[in-house]
C-alpha cells in the first residue's frame, strides 16, 4: 500500500473491524457483509496514486481531477453512485493574523467513504478517534463519516471567528484610542483584515449550500437518521456565516470611522497649529511697529518704553492664550 | 427535585393543577389526562442535572447539547417528538447604552414543555402569571407556553429599540450641534452604537424564519388555534427588524454627515484662522517697510508720519475684517 | 350611539339606503338582505367603546387589540371571520419638510366593513363620498370600501412623494449653488431628509406584499371583480416606492457630492489663502533685507533707494498676482 | 373621425388591406374576416375623444384611466378581454445631456390593437413602416404590433445607454486629467449624471417583468410564434438594464475616486505652498537678525557683510528649493 | 466553399470520419449515419456568406441576427430544433491590464454544431484537438463540442482572474507602501482596474443561468451523460464570479483605505510643516524684538548681548526640534 494512504479501516455496526491489508479485498469484504463499510484516508496523492482508488470504488473523473487539485470551492456533487463533497478547513495564524484554506474531499459510496486532504491543518485522525468512540453515530454508515468530518470543520470555523473577534476588539482599540497612536497604517491594517475575512469567506460561505441539501431529503447515500446531525452543522455554519458578515461590516464601518477620526483630528491640529501661530504673529507685528525709524516716535524714547512693549507683547500672549484655551483649541 | 428547576406545574384545561412533586410521575399524569401538560422551567442545568429531564422527556441529543451551552443563534428545530426553539431575550443597559443577550430554549412535546434559561433577564414567572390569567390560550397546549415565551421576548425587543432609537435621537442633538462640540469621540461613539445594533440583530433577526414556520402549517405540535398568535408575534418581530435596520441605515448616514461637517467646519475654521493671519500679515509689512534702513525716507522724518502709519494699519485691518465679515469668512 | 362613531350606513346595490340607528339591528338588516352591506367609522375607540362593536362582529382578539394601539405597520391579516388590514396613511408638512403617520384599520367580514382611523389626516368622508358616485364600484360589497380606502391612501402617498421630491429639488439648488453658500447645516439637512424618506418608507414598503395579496386569488371576502383595483393600487404602490427608493440613493449620493464638493472649496480656498499669503510674504522679505543694519550697504543711501524697493515691492506683488491668477488659484 | 386618430388601417395575412373609414366598421370587418386585425394609432387622446375607442374596443377603464394621464411606470396588464402594455420610450439630449422618458400604451384584443403615444420621441410611423416589410411577422396578428414596439422602443434604449457611456468616458477624461483641470463641479456633474441614470433605469427597469411574462406561456392574446422575438426584446432589454446599472456604480466610483484624488491633490499644493513658504521664512529669519540694533554685532560693520549676508540667503533658498525638489514637493 | 469557413468535419463514435467537402452532402450524411454529427467553425461571417448555412441548417433568424452582430450577451436560447449558446472569451492585456471581450456563438442541432467566432482571442483550435483526443466525451454528440467550447473559455476565465488578482496585489503593494510613493493617479488606477473588473464582470456573470440549465434536465439536444460537466463548468464559472466579486469589493476598500490614509498622511505633513514654521517664527520674533528703536534697551549694548540673543535663539529651535521629536510630529 503506498504511504500516501494515511489510515484504512473497516467499520461494522459502528465498530472498526479488522480486515485485509488491501483495500480491495477490504471493499469486498465491506459489500459483503452489507451493514458495514471501508473507510480510507489520503494525504496529496498523486494522479497516479489515486488512479487505483478511482477504478476500485468506480469515483466519477470530474471528481477525480477535483480531487487531484486543490484551489476548489466547497461544494457537493452527486453521482450515480458516490457522493463528493469538497470542504475548506481553514487554520488561523495567531501572530500574523492571516487565515490559510486547506482542502478535504470526501468521497462516499454505498459502502466506502474515501477522505482526501490537501494542506497541513486537517486532524483528520481526531475525527476517527472521536468517531470511534460514538458507535450510535458511526451505525449511520459512511455519511457518518462525512457528517463528522464537516462538524470537525465547520467547529474550527467558529474558533476563527472568535479569534478574529478578539483582533477585531485589539483593532477598535488602537483606532479609537484617545491619544491617537493609531498611526500611519491603521487603514492598511483594516484592509488587510478585510483581506483575510474574505479568504475566510470564500470557504465558509459556499458551503451552506452543500449543507442545506445534506439535511434535507433528496440526497442518494445519506442515512436518514444523520439528517439532523446535517440540519446541526448547518447551524453552526450559519452562525459562521453571520458572524463573518458581521465582522466584514463592522470592518467597513470602522475604516469610515477612522475616516471620520482623521478629519477630527486635523481640525484639531490645525486650531492648535493656529493659535500658536497666532501667538507668534501678534509680537512681531508689534515688534515690526517699533521696529520702524520713524523719527518722531515718542514712546520710543521713554525709559519704560522698551519694558512696557515686552510686557504689552506678553500680555497679548497671555489674553489669547487664554482665549484660544476657552474656545477648546489649546 | 435539584434546585435548578424553578417551577414544574401540570396546566388543565388552561389552568394550573396540583400534581406530584416528582416530574416523572407528573409528566405520567399529565399524559394520561390526555388535555393536560406538565411545565417545568430550568435554569442553567448541568449537564448531570439536565440528564434527568432529557431521558425521561426523550429529547433529542442534539437539542439537549445545545440547551447546554448558551451562545446559540435563534432557531427552530423539528424532531420527531418534540420541538426546540431557541430565543435570544435581549437586556438594554441605559447607563452604557450596551445590548447584552440571554439565552432561553423551549422544549415542546406531546403533553410537555421544558423551558431552560441562560442569563439574568428572562422575566419567565411573569410570563407564567399572565399566561395563568388567561386559560383561553393555555387550552392551546404546550404551544401556548412556546407562544407567550416568544411573546414576551418580542415585546421586550420593542422596549429596547424604542430606547436605542432615543439614544439615536440623542446623538443627532449632539452631532448636529450648531457649536460643534460633538468633539473628538464622535465617530468612537457612532461606531460603538453600531456594534450594539448589530448584536442586537443578531438576536431579532434569525427569528423571522421560526416565527415564521410557527405561524403556518406543517409545524407538528403546534396547535393550530395558536397560530394567528405567533403570526401576530412575527409580525412584532418583522417591525423591531426593519426599525433595527432603520436604524443601522441612519447610523451609516449620521457617520457620513458628521464627515462632511468635519469638512465644513474644517473649512470654516481655515478661513477664519486665514482672515485673522491676513490682518496680522499686512500692517507687519507695512511696519517692515517702514522698518528699512533708506537714508531718503521722506515719511520717516515727519512728525505726523508715525500716527499716520498706525492709522494706515489700523485702517488695513478694519478693512480687511469688514470684507471678511461680509464674505463670511469671519 | 357613542360619540367616536363617526358615521354608520347600509349600502345596498351601490347605493346608500335608510337603516336602523343602532348598528347592532342594521347589521342583522344588512345580513338579511344578503346583497347590501354596513360600513361603520371609529375615530380613536378606546377599549371599551370598541368592545361593542368587537362582539356584535365577531372580530378576533388580536386584531382588536392592533386596532386599539396604534404603531402598527401596514399589513393584511386573515382570521376565520374577517379581514384585517393596517394602513398608514402619511401627512406631510410642507414648512417643516416632516412626514407624519398616522393609522387606519379596516375590518372586512361577509356583510359589514369597519374603519378605525387614528391620527388626524385621514380623510375617510371624501372617500365615502367619492365611493357613493361610484355605484358600479359599490356594488362589489365590503371589499369596495377596502379598495376605496387603500386607494385614497396610495393616491396621497404619490403627492407626498412628489413633494419631497421639489425638496429635492431645493436641495440640489442648495448644495451645487456656485457660490457655495450651501453653509454649516447642509449635511445636517440630507440627514434630517434621509430620516423623513426613511418614515416615509416605513408606511408604504410593508404594504406592497398586503396588495400583491388582495390583487391575487386565495383570500377571502374579497370580491373577484375588485381584484384588477387592488392591482391598479399595487401598481400606483410600486411606483411610489421607487420613487421613494430612488429618494434615498439620490440623498446619499448628494451627500457624497457635497463630501467631494467641500475638498473641492477648501482646496481652492487653501489656494486663494496661499496665495495672498505669498503677496504679502516677499515683500515683508524685502523690507526685511533693508531693514538690516549693515555699515555698508550702497543703495540705502541712494535718494532712488526707497522708491526703487518700494516699486520691486509692487512689481513683485503684481508678478504673483498674475502668475496666480494665470493657474486659477485666485 | 378625429384628428388625433394617427393611423388607422385593417391588416390581413400580413399585409395592409383597404378598409372602411369609419374604425367602428372597420372592427367589425377585421372581426368577421378572422385572420385580421385593426390597429389604430393615437396621439396623447383626451378623455372625450378616447371614450369612443373605450367603448368600441371593451377596454377596462381602469387602463383607459392609466393610457389618459402619463406618469406610468413600464408594466403589462393582462384583463379578460384585452391586454394592456404601457412603455416608456426615452430621449437622449445630446448637449444636456438629458434622459426624457415619453410614454407609449398598446392594448391589444383578439383582433384589434390600439397604440396611445405621449410625448414627442416614439416614431411609431418607423415600426409601422418596418412592420408592413415583414409579412410574415405581421402574420403573427396584434401581438406582432405589440412585439414590434417594444423592440423599437428597447433598440432605442441601447442607442442611448452607449450615448451615456460615451459622455461617461468624456466626465473620466476630465477627472483623471492630469493637469487636475476637473473643477469645482465635477461633483455637481457626476450627481446629475447619476440622476440622468436614475431617470433612465425607471423606464429600462419595471420592463423586465412585462417582457419575461410575454415571453413565456400563460399570457392570453400572444400567438406561440411571437415569443421568442420577446425573449430577443427582454434580452436586449437585459443587456440595457445591466448597462446602466454598470453605469450607476461606475459613476458612484467615479465620484469616490475624485474625492481621493482631491485629497491628494490637497496634499500635494499644501506641500508646494509650505515648501515655498519655507523658502521665504528662513531668508526673513535671516533678515530680521541682521536688523536687530545690538551695538556689538562684529559683521554689520564689515564691508563683505551685506554680500555675505544676501548670499546666504540665497544659498539657503538654493538648497531648500533642492531638498524639496529631491523630495517631490515641488 | 468560402473562407470563412475555418473548419469543417464529421464525427462519427467519437471520431473525425472523412466527409464530402460540401457541408451541405456532409450534414445528409451524418443525419444518415445517425450516431454522427458534422461540426462546422466560422470565422466573423457576412450575413450574405451566414446565409448559406442558416437555410441548411434551419436556424431561427433572430439568433442568425445575433450570430452576425457582435456585442450579445451570453445567453442560451432554446428554439424547437436548434440551440443556441453565446459566450464571451476574455483576453487579458497583462502590461495595460485591459480585459477585452470577444464573442463565440454555438448552434447545437440534431446532429450538427456551428460556431461561429467573433474577434481574434478564441483558440478554437485545441479545443478541436483536445476534443478528438477524448473520444469518450466526443461520443456524447454535438452538446460535446458546447461542453468542450464552454469549458476552454471558463478555463480561461480562471486564469484571466488570477493574473488581476496579481495586478491587486502590485496595488496593494504600491497603496500602502511606507514611504507613500502611491502618487497622484492611485485613484485612477483603483477606478480604471474596476473598470476591467466590470468589463471582466459582464462577460462572466450572465453565463452562470445558461450554464445552470445546461447541467439540468429539461433543455432538449442535451446528452445525458454530458450534465456533469456542464455542472463542472458552471462549477467554475461560480468560483470565477466568486473571484470577481471579491476583486470588486476589495477595489473599493482599498479606495476607502487609501482615501483615509491619504487624510493620515496630509495631517503628519501638516504637523510636519507646522513645526518647522514654529521653529522658524520664535527666533523671527526674538529678532523682531532686538530690531525695535527703543532708546533704552540696555542688553542692546552690551557686548553679550548678541552672542546671547543668537544663542538664545539656537536654544529655542533646539528646544522646539526636541519637543516635537517627542510629540512624533517631525
Amino acid at each position: 500500500m503506498p504511504r500516501v494512504i494515511v489510515d484504512c479501516a473497516i467499520y461494522q455496526d459502528g465498530c472498526r473491524a479488522e480486515g485485509p491489508a488491501d483495500f480491495s479485498d477490504a471493499l469486498d469484504q465491506a459489500r459483503a457483509a452489507g451493514d458495514s463499510f471501508l473507510w480510507i484516508g489520503l494525504h496529496e496523492p498523486t494522479e497516479k496514486e489515486f488512479a487505483l482508488v478511482t477504478s476500485e470504488f468506480g469515483l466519477h473523473p470530474l471528481a477525480v481531477e477535483d480531487a487531484l487539485t486543490a484551489h476548489q470551492r466547497p461544494k457537493l456533487e452527486v453521482y450515480d453512485d458516490s457522493l463528493f463533497l469538497v470542504l475548506k478547513p481553514v487554520r488561523y495564524e495567531e501572530k500574523a493574523g492571516t487565515v490559510t484554506a486547506g482542502e478535504l474531499m470526501v468521497f462516499v459510496g454505498d459502502s466506502f467513504v474515501v477522505t482526501v486532504r490537501h494542506g497541513e491543518a486537517n486532524p483528520l485522525s481526531t475525527v476517527r478517534e472521536r468517531l470511534e468512540d460514538t458507535p450510535e453515530v458511526l451505525a449511520h454508515g459512511p455519511t457518518a463519516v462525512m457528517y463528522a468530518v464537516a462538524d470537525a470543520v465547520v467547529d474550527h470555523y467558529l474558533d476563527v471567528a472568535d479569534a478574529l473577534h478578539e483582533d477585531l476588539d485589539e483593532l477598535e482599540t488602537e483606532v479609537f484610542a484617545p491619544d491617537g497612536s493609531g498611526g500611519q497604517n491603521t487603514a492598511g491594517r483594516i484592509y488587510a483584515f478585510k483581506r483575510e475575512v474574505l479568504e475566510f469567506r470564500r470557504a465558509t460561505g459556499p458551503l451552506a449550500e452543500p449543507m442545506t441539501r445534506l439535511a434535507g431529503a433528496g440526497v442518494p447515500f445519506v442515512h436518514e437518521g444523520s439528517r439532523p446531525f446535517f440540519r446541526d452543522v448547518h447551524d453552526h455554519l450559519t452562525r459562521v456565516n453571520e458572524h463573518v458578515e458581521g465582522l466584514d461590516r463592522l470592518l467597513s464601518d470602522i475604516l469610515s470611522a477612522h475616516l471620520a477620526q482623521m478629519g477630527v483630528r486635523q481640525n484639531d491640529d490645525m486650531r492648535k497649529i493656529s493659535a500658536w501661530a497666532a501667538m507668534a504673529a501678534v509680537p512681531t507685528l508689534i515688534a515690526g511697529i517699533y521696529g520702524m525709524n520713524f523719527r518722531h516716535m515718542w514712546e520710543l524714547r521713554q525709559p519704560w518704553g522698551y519694558p512696557a512693549v515686552v510686557g504689552l507683547m506678553a500680555g497679548v500672549i497671555a489674553l489669547l492664550y487664554r482665549m484660544f484655551k476657552r474656545r477648546g483649541w489649546l
